[in-house]
């Protein structure tokens, strides 16, 4: 009987076969082969640790465990991976040969070999060997009955060092549990630097215990202890991230200047009371936590003494909080107009024989360094902090392109060859809410660019920006994954990786296995359709939701002042995200019908214009009961008159003329209604143009 | 035009006048008197405060602004409330007589008035307030294009000063996130005692400082700092919430033992070498953290003076984080194994002339007292401590009933006649998976009894408690919620409130709301759904867990040894809740039909009938690429097999004979696939029973 059931399982394993292009691994690895043959999950899978490795990959280990339980059932039972050499008769053997440092250029790589009844892991560090852990649970693969790796030699390290995540904090406050969730799925996909931007505008969110005017007077309340900082950064570390802060000076200031607002440059005026007595007052200038969206006046003086003593004192209190070697200074949008109007500042300029506000800004980030340095900080800054006074030391991070009228990546370039270290995050503004392939075919690394291999070196990667103006907890994630996943493959695998279909392939599976952490990019969606639909079941909204796409590029928050940061962030535009999936589907069977026009390709076609033909009587029906459904009728309504009319036109019925029916079209470009566009609309052109 | 879109809204505003029948509040209140009218909400809307309240109501109506506004899309102006009357204008005024305390016996009624164009809260404290703006928020009406409030006059105050819920922390570890929504709900539905269950056998979940041992060796690094601990207070004590923590002794001590194995009643054995040397050995017994589930023999040594001198030191660090007056500890199922072999506790006994091990345990047990009373607590305990010399200071925590082999509740009533305050938890044990309804009647004044009303004045209220042997974060929402707010009911409302039907409809809303305070109850099926069927789509999947409950009464966990702590939870069983929802729709689709066999209530029945009966083909489709599918084939193998054949008698068509007919209908009577069952089975029987 047991030679049967051993029988049954091999033939059952074996007919499973795969092939490279059937797995679902992102970052993709560097090198893989696959042999013929599997290894079957079974309940006696157990893992033991030997080398040198940090404690992280105790806890890594146990996390493992517990997810591929979770995706498998098997109830194994080994419950906790607490020390070296525990089971050396383990399935999975991984060896470490020393703990890793939490730094830049730190050895990540790892070699993962799948045998029929042995997995092993090799790595120079533990970090490596959590990378290797990750690549196993995206091997897994299962037939009807049963769960398995394929047979495989994976040989993986990374391009960039610097792959990176940075997550507003400051503008929507994020909880403890948002960072930590997300923290789990940059692991997922090898990301290795959290960048944490605490300051700015709208919000001081670190506890300062030397300075508690900061979080009393800016914090709204919501801000980190310095306990749970120093928890994150521990929980950060445990998965191989460094964690990079961001205090935004000298711009950025409202909060910082709410607190202190005499270290702000904004002139102060004598008024005259031309009252009864005629007396004169000396106006103090007061700031206020700023409520809206946009780059704002208020900005640090750079001519006063006070503005370095507390920057200082500043520093002393956050630097021990973060271990890491990099201290992220902002440094971006100022515009400096307060500084003009400040004859006091005019003066000082003179005095330094500063020319231009920006070479004031350089002598003031300049300043900044000693401080930082003190505690064994790099400082880093936002593009605007290049100029040609500034210290070689400090890393460039590279971020305007198009929309703010440069060239794209330009800063970069001029970094790298200007002798800097660089990061790059234009073209990885994952807030600005367009697709995934227009982040994924950005490269660090400039096509045909002319550097040395010496500035090419100093190009250490780049970054995926969440900018917190229009997310809350219960939204962030579906804003950052799964779109940072294909960000972390071009900053983590060879750059020929670049195939946009097979990435989104994979990026499906990638993004329902993040949920087993925890993240709720899938299912938010459930919950603001419910109340939306005000608790009403409604396929309807569900299928809009999946053609419709936040408006990009910041279009949707006009002049920055229709959303203040406590506006709601429960209405559709929020339920819906960029790669509307319908949309994606639909136009790639619009694709296939348009290159060959057989019945299963127009079914396909037709399947979806079905479904937008009721989509309007049914959304209307939904909102007899439903205030929030209203604003959406217009765009089921074009949805519904022009899939009416392609139906017809598919199945060679007469229906309205060519110019009727590019008015029903254009009907479908609009970006009026609730915040959101229609993202079929380039999809029904196609239809729309075609000769049938 | 002005005139006319104030007469539209009015119109629009006042067809839509409702009945009390079609309020959704929960817990119902004392008072309440509609009038015909309504209050219509606009972006205008603002909140004023007034009064001598506590910081904590500023707080209350911030929260109450974002939550109004994330249902309603208004985009209100006022963003904080942050003082007294800033808003003399404000069309919510709010005034509050005097700051709560957070203690039991404290003022929490309020008056609620809702006219044309003006909402005024009157409370003597911050915490009646609090509860007004959850009924306000649960007062909220919509028509197709506006929110409105009923005009209305609600007074309103608890029945019952004690409504809590446990959550059980040590055996599954509930993070801080998850501990902080289910205070939000807990706040929704007025409840205001949160008892933490913190230590168990499974673990030792407090940051010890001056005992680090308890955390090192026993908390699997899953512990609350003692920030967190302040914090978790803070924030139930801003939601009117008093926080009371229990230490578990002298049983379930594991973990305790792990640390401290001094302390532990179990007798040290010598061991006789009888190897060459012929040595003799002390044997140092040892204990370990517990996997299972279940009562276990590890117990503290009541006769041994450390046990006394640690404990004293653990309440010193313990009691400073908890503000409140009360300190549960434990005292539950103490077998006395271990004390009935070590012949130490014997003399002991004999010395101390403690006859049982019952009156072992009130010694030890009144040594506590004075220990809790040094920090100004009250000591609570299970039933178990309720023994002839136990002091009548002690609140007794009645749990035991017909499953423990006893009358429900007569400890309850024991404990009021015998000078006891006491809590009811039996018939609130929602871990049990029981249905609502189940809990729902259970009322902690007993029926027709003979209490005095000095004793009935010591039944202080009832507790839901959510053990933890079969939950994890992503599942606990789910076993807590809805259910726990019909208990709320139970203990606020009048005992007259006893509709089941409008329970369930009034609970239906409730759940769904529930939702815009961060608890995952409703969309963690979805996930979970997910990772079985592999990322298939299947309305299939969810139609069977929408008929499908888990196994109740504890019989998942077979002798507690089935599942251990590390588990899996992530299956079908945890993607069912109890109530499941077509069953209950069935049921009463069923009851409508036998009452009267019109077409629209076959049509009704037959609805279901014909989904079922292609299920068991849709889900062996699904677990061709879902191993974890394949338990469940069975069951649905079996709702097919008779959903086929009812469809056939509902239309009068031949199908199997009876006898056949019950065969296929006890198969659905199983308990044996997937840890479920199905909960239609009772409904099935009706039709299988009836004469069509």
């Amino acid at each position: 009987m047991k030679y049967i059931v051993i029988f049954l399982f091999a033939s059952i394993v074996s007919s499973a076969q795969i092939t490279k292009e059937q797995l679902n691994i992102m970052p993709w690895p560097q090198n893989i082969t696959l042999t013929e043959g599997s290894f079957l999950l079974t309940k006696n899978f157990k893992v033991n640790i030997t080398g040198a490795p940090n404690e992280r990959i105790f806890i890594g280990a146990t996390n493992f465990l517990r997810r591929l339980d979770g995706r498998t059932g098997q109830f194994f039972q080994q419950g906790f991976v607490m020390g070296l050499n525990e089971v050396p008769d383990a399935q999975l053997q991984i060896n470490c040969v020393r703990a890793a440092k939490i730094d830049l250029y730190e050895d990540e790589s790892y070699l993962l070999e799948v045998t029929t009844n042995k997995i092993t892991i090799n790595a120079t560090t533990d970090v490596g060997a959590l990378h290797a852990l990750e690549t196993l649970l995206q091997l897994l693969q299962n037939n009807s009955n049963s769960f398995y790796f394929p047979t495989s030699k994976i040989s993986d390290f990374p391009r960039f060092t610097w792959r990176g995540l940075m997550i507003d904090g400051a503008r929507h406050f994020m909880p403890i549990d948002v960072i930590k969730r997300n923290l789990d799925g940059m692991a997922a996909v090898k990301m290795n630097v959290f960048h944490w931007h605490l300051v700015d505008d709208q919000g001081w969110r670190i506890e300062m215990k030397k300075h508690p005017k900061l979080i009393q007077m800016a914090s709204d309340g919501n801000y980190y202890t310095q306990e749970e900082i120093k928890d994150v950064v521990r929980y950060a570390s445990d998965r191989g991230i460094l964690v990079v802060p961001e205090l935004d000076v000298p711009g950025h200031a409202s909060a910082i200047l709410t607190a202190y607002p005499e270290i702000g440059s904004k002139v102060v005026k004598l008024n005259v009371n031309n009252g009864e007595k005629g007396q004169q007052f000396t106006q103090v200038q007061s700031y206020s936590v700023e409520r809206n969206a946009g780059v704002f006046a208020p900005t640090l003086d750079p001519s006063n003494p006070k503005t370095y003593q507390l920057l200082g004192e500043f520093f002393d209190e956050i630097c021990p909080l973060f271990p890491g070697k990099y201290f992220h200074i902002g440094g971006d949008e100022n515009e400096g107009k307060d500084w003009d109007s400040n004859p006091k500042i005019q003066e000082f300029k003179k005095k330094n024989k500063l020319a231009t506000n920006h070479e004031l800004q350089t002598y003031f980030t300049m300043q900044l360094i000693p401080m930082l340095k003190k505690h064994n900080k790099v400082l880093m800054g936002w593009e605007e902090i290049m100029t040609k006074n500034m210290s070689k030391d400090a890393i460039i991070h590279s971020w305007k392109g198009s929309n703010e009228g440069m060239p794209a990546g330009k800063s970069l370039v001029d970094a790298a060859k200007g002798g800097y270290k660089t990061v790059l995050s234009n073209g990885y503004y994952i807030d600005l809410m367009l697709g995934v392939a227009e982040h994924y075919l950005v490269d660090p690394m400039p096509k045909n660019n002319t550097l040395t291999d010496e500035e090419k070196a100093r190009i250490l990667g780049g970054e995926a920006t969440m900018w917190s103006e229009l997310v809350s907890p219960a939204t962030i994630d579906s804003r950052i994954w799964p779109r940072t996943a294909a960000i972390a493959e071009r900053l983590w695998s060879n750059e020929n990786v670049t195939d946009i279909n097979n990435m989104r392939k994979r990026l499906d599976v990638i993004s329902f296995r993040l949920e087993e952490l925890g993240l709720t990019h899938l299912k938010s969606k459930e919950g603001l359709l419910r109340n939306i639909s005000n608790n009403q079941k409604s396929e309807a909204l569900l299928d809009l939701s999946n053609v419709c796409e936040p408006l990009k590029l910041y279009s949707r928050n006009k002049g920055g002042t229709e959303y203040q940061m406590y506006s709601p962030l429960t209405l559709f535009a929020d339920a819906c995200t960029p790669d509307a999936s319908d949309a994606i589907g639909f136009d790639s069977a619009i694709t296939n019908y348009l290159a060959n026009k057989t019945d299963e390709n127009q079914a396909a076609v037709a399947n979806y214009l079905n479904k937008w033909v009721t989509i309007h009587k049914d959304l209307t029906a939904l909102s007899n009961n439903a205030p929030l459904v209203q604003p959406l009728l217009p765009l089921s309504k074009s949805l519904s008159a022009i899939a009416e009319q392609l139906l017809l036109k598919i199945s060679n019925k007469q229906g309205l003329d060519d110019s009727a029916l590019y008015g029903l079209l254009e009907k479908c470009d609009s970006k009026e209604y609730a915040d959101v566009e229609l993202a079929v609309y380039n999809s029904l052109k196609k239809l729309v143009q075609a000769k049938i």
